[in-house]
């Protein structure tokens, strides 16, 4: 479905942050984006390019396609 | 590396095309894109989003994951 895949990048960035006990705006600071623009983020409500995705992914060591891979329930 | 997804993708959709016999107009069509836009896409030039990913990925009945996958060589 349209915009599962960047809902699955909002869920896997807010699993990896909890995981490691981190604030969102401690986390936005580790993924090079503005605190603001976490939230959205992790509620999966913005709409990434592919190099986004890549960029996010490499500040956190993960591979681009485990982040926007859809964790089952 | 930053555009590794977008070239992956390109050349999915190359094969994908390719294994079918279909002119890049004809798929354009079926992918449901501009002609013009097509041989751009297929060269990996396009900063895709990921809901374009996922539109292209359903005209075509792939997984968007795998549409993404880096083919080995």
């Amino acid at each position: 479905m349209e915009g599962d895949l960047q809902r699955a990048v909002g869920r896997n960035l807010r699993e990896y942050r909890l995981a490691r006990g981190l604030s969102q705006e401690a986390f936005a600071e580790v993924v090079g984006v503005h605190r603001t623009y976490m939230g959205g983020l992790e509620r999966g409500e913005r709409n990434l390019t592919l190099k986004s995705v890549e960029r996010i992914a490499e500040r956190i060591a993960v591979d681009p396609l485990e982040l926007m891979h859809i964790p089952p329930d």
